[in-house]
């Protein structure tokens, strides 16, 4: 945890005047997390520069951490040699990450100097639908025979286990790769010698299907605690793991689509500094237009009461904090359902108890604004504004409006979520912008309804 | 991944006909995080009977996955052999999150039957704030010692590891226990038996304090994929580790968090269905009556345009569009600003970049929006719906309040997060409602001003 930025400005003065040796030593002892943002803020040409100073292993680990721009232009630079270096590092899941990036002749040249086992298991995991646990796993893990022995398996695990993604947990297969038991390294370690594999695996695991969705699998590592899961084919046989790493990074993707969603913007999968301005533009026009079409029914509404409006022109100023107060109580009711939701946390089959609870809330929400509105109205408004046109019968109006708003606005926010995630629809767009619009036009309705009842307009 | 409710079922019919045998057959394969789903829907007095019945060590780790009520509820029923019991199974940071959530009474039994280390380790973590890294650390680390051969450092852990929370990654320690190098369980087994410890280890280690926020500790451990961070004391001793698992729960809980802000709701760390009526009143209120207060701003502006709206009745309809896309508008430039900004992926320092896209993403937004309002206006208000007051003038004077509407929400939407965050307050409270309810005053300015302008009235 240290100020990247002073770091920036000396690796600048040693490029600057070549200092090639101290600026290894500078960079050598970082994580390459942090040599990939110090590279994203140097100038493009020296990115080479900076790479081919590093450490093999540390050179691979930081090419896996860059913007898939840079990943090209390096790879464009290389020589063959130098390409079949750094895929040689990599893991077979960040190949595959970055395949699916490049263009197709980058692509082409990938696979042309990787080697053949690598070749195969790139093809095999690119065939996977995008987001599913398929595509983010990878095919390097510790498979161990159930009839070893604990010797034979750490012998084994020693011998092999520089190419594996990770060594922490190892599966047990029986010879048609069947999946039969797992078994972390430290249950191992931890058992004698000349105990049997068989013995001492766990047989009651957990295992997902490469069809499922990543995110299932990412909250599934989360749920148990675990630090990879085994991921099967149709036959139950063990065809790769996910680990959790991965899976952490699932969860932000998936976090962050569904906050965009709330926000009525569509989804990208690029940081916000990083999408261009035609890419944005598409993210959020299509949401904004449909926005204020149905915005159009509210304007309809208003059109139709013309003449009590008219008549009784001081109800005009209390339509905005109205419908304001209506958008943020369901987006309030909307946005708990909406991430309880995806917590997993709420069910449908939990919707009557959700709904009693809106009920309650908004019944509390709803008198306290009230109250509150009405004692304002009569004080601020009456008295120190001398507007005398806000009657108790005015002020009467708009807080029955409020109360009946407020348990709108809940009900109508914790409804909709639930209702869209049943019929198959992803239940973060029911969010904010959505109900607001609905409910805008539901409070103008009471609104008016009441005015007319109470006000006789 | 299998549905429970068949389950549940299947466990109240062995409950109700006391096949205790049969039950804990059906129990006992199952993941700890699963048994305390179950427990949960259970009635509360069925759950001591099913926890009795599970092997020792499950019966532990679903004891910590249980709701703090449930596990008040078996703590009490517990006789003491069975405390200690259930307390020797447990791992030191569990506990005291467990002891975080009991009545003083209960934090006393639990304190009087833990073994003097663990009561040691307990108020050690106690002391430390709430969110630091200290309040989520474990001391339960495998730690070896610089001279060690790799031969040694095995038996050790060998020896001692089945009490640490994890073994994955070991911390070498000079005398002073002051951390001098890491190293994980794959280095050490892929290293020759008699290859000495300080040969091998990582001396380039990233560590945190013991007072750095939980939030940014889970987050350098995703960053650098990290499965255990070292705690290190303002000596540089290292007094803890933070693993990932737990780092996992941090990030959901402040992504929770974050959301619940961003809808104008005061953060609660319960899950939805289990936080109570007055809870949720007092989470939601404080907003709604803020914003409702603010909201009144709006209805000042419409009541000092009252002559011009009474002249021209029509412009009151278009106010709530108006002010709705204003509020989409901001509401998507600062959900998109605040979670890069909790990503990290944007700095106080990107303020320029960030305004300069957010003007162009707004004029193309904007003139997208204007160009379609504009045909909607004429042809179907003006043509279909026959409404004579849309003429020419309205509709250019709505359009042209729609673009700078557009403008301003985008940039105050953009900003105000980065200003907050600069300020040292939080960004996600500067989202979608509290954004709204300022683009609804400067866009009902900019509409009347226009249409004074436009139309000369």
């Amino acid at each position: 945890m240290f100020d990247l930025g002073e770091l920036e400005k000396q690796i600048e003065d040693r490029i600057r005047t070549k200092q090639y040796a101290e600026l290894r030593d500078l960079l050598s002892p970082l994580e390459a997390a942090d040599i990939a943002a110090l590279c994203e803020d140097l100038p493009e040409e020296r990115i080479p520069i900076v790479f081919r100073l590093l450490p093999k292993e540390l050179a691979a680990e930081v090419f896996v951490e860059l913007d898939s721009d840079q990943q090209e232009l390096l790879i464009r630079g290389f020589s063959n040699t130098e390409l079949k270096e750094v895929l040689d590092e990599l893991y077979l899941d960040d190949t595959v990450d970055i395949v699916e990036e490049m263009p197709a002749g980058v692509v082409k040249r990938i696979l042309q100097h990787s080697d053949p086992e690598m070749r195969k298991g790139i093809n095999e995991i690119l065939k996977y639908p995008e987001d599913s646990a398929g595509s983010i796993m990878t095919t390097e893990f510790v498979d161990l025979q159930t009839d070893m022995t604990v010797e034979a398996a750490l012998k084994r695990i020693r011998r092999t286990g520089l190419d594996k993604e990770t060594i922490n947990v190892c599966y047990c297969l029986d010879e048609g790769r069947h999946l039969l038991g797992v078994l972390t390294i430290r249950s191992l370690l931890l058992a004698e010698d000349d105990d049997v594999i068989a013995d001492i695996m766990d047989r009651h695991f957990i295992s997902v299907q490469t069809l499922d969705d990543q995110e299932e699998v990412a909250r599934a590592l989360s749920r148990y605690d675990f630090l990879a899961l085994p991921v099967v084919d149709k036959e139950d046989r063990l065809v790769g793991i996910v680990t959790v790493d991965d899976a952490i990074d699932v969860l932000q993707e998936e976090t962050t689509e569904d906050i965009e969603k709330m926000a009525a913007i569509l989804p990208s999968d690029k940081p916000y500094l990083k999408t261009g301005i035609p890419e944005t533009f598409r993210s959020r026009i299509p949401w904004l237009l449909l926005l204020m079409v149905s915005a159009t029914f509210t304007g309809q509404i208003i059109a139709g009461f013309e003449s009590a409006l008219a008549s009784t022109a001081i109800l005009t100023a209390y339509i905005p904090m109205l419908m304001d107060t209506g958008g943020n109580c369901g987006s309030q009711a909307s946005v708990s359902v909406i991430r309880g939701i995806s917590l997993n946390e709420i069910e449908f089959s939990d919707l009557g108890r959700v709904i009693w609870k809106e009920v309650r809330v908004a019944l509390a929400c709803g008198a306290a604004l009230a109250v509150c509105n009405f004692a304002k109205l009569m004080v601020v408004d009456r008295m120190i504004f001398h507007n005398p046109s806000v009657t108790v019968g005015v002020a009467t109006v708009i807080c029955l409006t409020m109360v009946c708003t407020v348990l709108c606005a809940k009900l109508v926010g914790c409804t909709l979520p639930m209702l869209a995630k049943r019929v198959g629809f992803d239940p973060a767009v029911m969010a904010s912008p959505f109900i607001t619009t609905i409910v805008d036009a539901i409070s103008l309705l009471i609104y008016f309804r009441i005015a007319t009842v109470v006000l006789g307009i």
